[in-house]
């Protein structure tokens, strides 16, 4: 299975650096490129194919496409976004099914792993997006690694509420080790040297680490 | 600043893997190759220089150098493993200045963030060889990780014995979750990816996993 591209997602980001959005009917001109840049990315590689391939495959001029994307790492991005996204998505579902906060922070660990590995390594000409996105620090990428810090200081500060997590320790220090923590599990150069210890890591990585917030 | 080739180390390595060690005088000659082979690598790089190369540098015949090392790959496994071995020497000495298992721990995080980053990336023709050996899983590389562990257990049994750490978990998961947070700033492959945190990774992941060890 490859990465799902769903319209809500895409809407959803398309603002951030492509300009002003341009109303529901544009959005749908942009997620027809999207799908097929991605079908083509799957089949060809990212580096391969070029805009004129597109272009032909959707049966729209290249100027047209140049009308919503102003280049194909434009595009890459995109597509980068929402596979982003989409792990965020599972993330956020796995941590919302959990009440207490070290059980919300044992599943953020666990599922990050998962989502990250099946999206990622799974479709390994969209993990040359991926890593691209990563190393030339793509806004997609950087955005998206803020989020994810934003949902552990949410899930800290929940736990230090209802006296599950000790207080002592200033919260944004807590939250930047975790985070160092967590990286080399959600970034897919990193995760690509950790295949082996894929199954292990996330239970015992966070098991270390609740035991760090006891008080 | 670039490796330093010690003899010492040289001498302590080499009868791991190319047989029996053949008496001092052998150890001589397979410290001028390695000597040679190191100034090589660092001019033309690992792939580009050959056996041949070497031979014309230091006068010797080409069977001659296989008589010593199989390979150009055994040549490079030796210098990895002195490399390697430096690192190491610098934590040993960084660890034992301590007294305390938990200082201990944080000078351990400390200097093989500081001596890994000097070695394997001040040098970068002789990154290729390190990173080489950590995704051919080379011999020198997987002793090296377990020597670290080794390292680590030491450390932890005497915080238990002192009363410093907790005795609840079970040893080798405290060694094994630790060791996960350690890896991607000994591993070359990883650390490449973690330039913008080694100034802040070490004190920030050894004061996180001194709090998960705290009684």
């Amino acid at each position: 299975m490859g990465v799902k591209l769903s319209t809500m997602t895409i809407a959803n980001t398309n603002h951030t650096n492509h300009g002003p959005a341009r109303g529901p009917a544009d959005h749908e001109v942009r997620d027809q490129i999207v799908s097929a840049a991605t079908a083509h990315f799957r089949l060809y590689g990212y580096e391969k194919t070029t805009v004129s391939d597109l272009a032909k495959a959707i049966g729209f001029s290249k100027a047209y496409i140049y009308k919503f994307f102003p280049s194909k790492q434009a595009i890459g991005e995109q597509i980068c976004a929402t596979c982003l996204l989409e792990i965020e998505t599972d993330v956020r579902a796995a941590v919302d099914s959990a009440d207490a906060a070290p059980e919300k922070l044992r599943r953020l660990f666990k599922t990050i792993v998962t989502s990250s590995m099946r999206l990622f390594f799974q479709d390994r000409k969209l993990f040359d997006i991926a890593s691209s996105a990563a190393s030339e620090r793509w806004d997609a990428a950087q955005r998206y690694e803020l989020r994810i810090q934003g949902l552990l200081t949410d899930i800290l500060r929940l736990g230090r509420e209802n006296d599950d997590f000790e207080r002592k320790t200033p919260l944004d220090e807590t939250v930047s080790a975790i985070y160092l923590v967590l990286r080399p599990y959600l970034h897919p150069l990193l995760l690509q040297y950790s295949f082996d210890s894929v199954e292990h890591a996330p239970t015992q990585l966070s098991s270390l680490v609740l035991r760090s917030l006891s008080r």
